[in-house]
């Protein structure tokens, strides 16, 4: 007995201490294999500089599908296929312009870009008067007199002192999504919108928007204009307030087309029916290559497996890498999935995705029951060598979300986030905004996690 | 009795509660103050932008002591002064041109700058075999009659897989630092050392060199190579080890100038024998305009004051900022005010320099006493709203670490610092790389700590 109770303990211990070093082992392998052999960069010069930007029905889109495959196929995965899905097509046209009138012939260009899902104006353009307005409340309460044959112009700036920007871009997105139908409904002729951007500068960022159950002829066009450029209208119309802006655009939305989900699998070696996901989505828009929003996270998701490759690590539950189609515009991509997840009456464990731009990683952000949550913030000590240190309640990502079930688990890679809406859906989300080593210590995060999640069954 | 013991507890809960959301409000309000209405960029823009680059000794450098000056009188502090102290001046020259030649006439050029100290070629510049090399060990093996005659090309990489650049810099800068030396005692007539940069590019990287106790006569010229250069090079020497390398530059150490130490201060309302000091640097590298090294840092001390100022935090110790002149080539500054601190028999409590440029603040280095550090480290639970986690104990910074007294406490602000060598002493080092809310985060956080220090009398 007395026996019994001093050897337990102790092969308890070194066990736990065989495991413990095991963890911190691997944990550092994939760091250095990702710092030292990574492929995510060279992946993401390709992308963004041979490809480019990329909106779902683009040429460029499929592109992007066939680059996706092929590279998957050369990683030596068990299994790569494409899942078809039809996505909404909406092409930005040949011009996009808008310039302000003081009086007749006085004009000052300002950049603008049309928003994702937006109708033209007609061929010779719109110019009226401009409303200013801070929220639909504010533009309810003006009335439809004072709106009726206008451009409403939402000027709400992103809140600089939430330090997450995520939650400043939540408190703002409504007047680029909803702007529209909005405005319309009391009789204006068009929209413009103040970026989602935390900086002053010259870049319209685009976006998604919808009419919701406007009929078509009630719809009018809208457009987001750069921070600076809000702020002079917003400075002219103090000064003037019965200006003018003119705006002309030709963007176009066509019948939906097919396209494809990318999708790749290591068999798991113990449980192949209990999936893990990790994902980001291969759509962007069209201004930038998309190289944050969201080349990083395609490449990061392709890394994970490669890594477990290189490293030799044969995960026991299945791993499959999902580069999404069309999350931007329509999300088609994440339904399509979900749907046929459903059908196949597939066991999806846990999703990661990363669709947060590929800045230095500060943690993960876990959607699931809070007995599981406690457990996996009991793993920030794995991480901390790595200055990660997040491991927070809270939403995952938009191409996983609808895989949620009852006991399952979704993340989201949480990168810095300060630095993120200075290139967000502009035509500054380039290649050279990214950092080689920023990137790479992401996939090094995920893959942890993944690893963890494999190791301990959650 | 059983009044008294449940009195007690409720009693000491309440004021622990209070003075937790008076703790909490306070840095929700320096962080909405530095966020909102921060100054910290405006400075930086003009420091960076409209004086530029300002090597202890140049003109610039002047303009900064004037600049700096007048911006404290401008926040209305109980004393602002300028403290001498005498400065080494070495300038670059007119002329720093490198190339490999591969045959006689056949030349590739290969972008280098001298290192700050390093004495000039010849007029007609050297032509020289190479002898590359990783470190001073295998210098020392190859024996003098190899290294006799020709130009040393120290070719050690930073380590990209530790995750804390700065200790990649600490493995890899003896090159810069003592490669000069260390050549000339083994008969080399020049040295090439590959930039202390992370990335694969163009940009060769300055920084200190010294010839320890080297006689005049004896010193041969040093120059840092671009990483792309340093490659380049090492891949030439791999298919032609007898080609040559040209080097020609002109820079030159001129007698000691006359400069000053920029010191602003608020008078502690109870406490004024105690001072806090919070620092970065004034001077920077000629190359770049120091926008991260250590214009941030200027930028964000003084911020830390007129935030106090701003929200009506009156200090019971003495706050002191100190824009310390030198850092970069002798620490003539660091070493004056650490002298007449000592002379004047003053009381310093605290100092905080923040060094390691403007990007993210995850939190502290600190150095002091372990059981002072334990106390600071219980403060982590306020900076987790601002996403500052690590209050690690280590090195503060290179121009306090001389007030170190045995129980005082030493900090360096630490940002995220995977991009820091992209620009560090380099002609990219501008105030485009600078992110203004990472900027103004750095400010709040130094001015948290310092009202914490402040509040809890440590």
């Amino acid at each position: 007995m007395i026996r019994k109770l001093i050897f337990t303990p102790l092969l308890f211990l070194s066990l736990v201490i065989y495991g413990q070093n095991e963890i911190e082992q691997t944990l550092e392998k994939i760091h250095q294999t990702s710092l030292l052999e990574g492929q995510s960069y060279e992946w993401l010069r390709h992308l963004s500089n041979q490809i480019g930007g990329r909106l779902s029905g683009s040429l460029n889109a499929e592109r992007a599908v066939e680059w996706g495959k092929a590279e998957l196929d050369e990683l030596g995965l068990d299994r790569v296929w494409l899942q078809p899905v039809m996505v909404p097509k909406w092409i930005r046209g040949t011009f996009e312009y808008a310039n302000i009138e003081t009086s007749p012939g006085n004009t000052v260009n300002v950049p603008i870009c049309a928003l994702g899902g937006s109708v033209a104006t007609p061929l010779a353009g719109i110019r009226a008067e401009v409303i200013e307005v801070k929220s639909f409340e504010e533009l309810k309460s003006l009335g439809e007199q004072k709106v009726e044959g206008k451009i409403v112009f939402y000027n709400r700036p992103m809140q600089a002192d939430l330090v997450n920007t995520f939650s400043a871009y939540s408190g703002c997105v409504d007047q680029r999504y909803s702007g529209a139908e909005q405005a319309a409904k009391m009789g204006a002729v068009g929209v413009i919108v103040r970026s989602m951007n935390l900086r002053l500068d010259d870049f319209p960022h685009t976006g998604s928007m919808s009419y919701g159950d406007l009929p078509l002829k009630k719809r009018i066009p809208a457009a987001a204009i750069s921070t600076n450029g809000a702020e002079l209208l917003s400075s002219m119309l103090a000064l003037n307030s019965t200006l003018k802006f003119y705006l002309k655009q030709n963007c176009k939305n066509l019948p939906d087309v097919q396209s494809f989900n990318v999708i790749g699998e290591i068999k798991g070696s113990t449980y192949p029916e209990e999936i893990m996901v990790v994902g980001g989505h291969l759509d962007s828009w069209d201004l930038g290559d998309g190289s944050h929003d969201d080349g990083a996270g395609v490449v990061q998701s392709m890394e994970v497996l490669r890594l477990f490759k290189k490293i030799g690590y044969q995960p026991e539950r299945t791993l499959r890498v999902v580069l999404f189609m069309n999350e931007e515009n329509g999300q088609r991509g994440a339904m399509k999935y979900a749907e046929m997840a459903q059908k196949n009456a597939e066991n999806h464990v846990f999703a990661l995705e990363s669709d947060a731009g590929g800045f230095s990683p500060r943690g993960f952000s876990i959607d699931t029951t809070s007995d599981k949550l406690e457990i996996i913030q009991s793993w920030e000590k794995y991480f901390e060598p790595y200055l990660i240190h997040l491991f927070v309640k809270g939403g995952s990502g938009a191409d996983i979300d609808d895989l949620k079930s009852g006991a399952n688990i979704l993340a989201g890679l949480r990168p810095d986030s300060q630095r993120y809406f200075d290139f967000h859906h502009a035509s500054n989300d380039t290649f050279d905004a990214i950092n080689k080593r920023e990137l790479e210590l992401g996939a090094a995060a995920m893959a942890s996690l993944v690893y963890l999640i494999d190791s301990f069954k959650l």
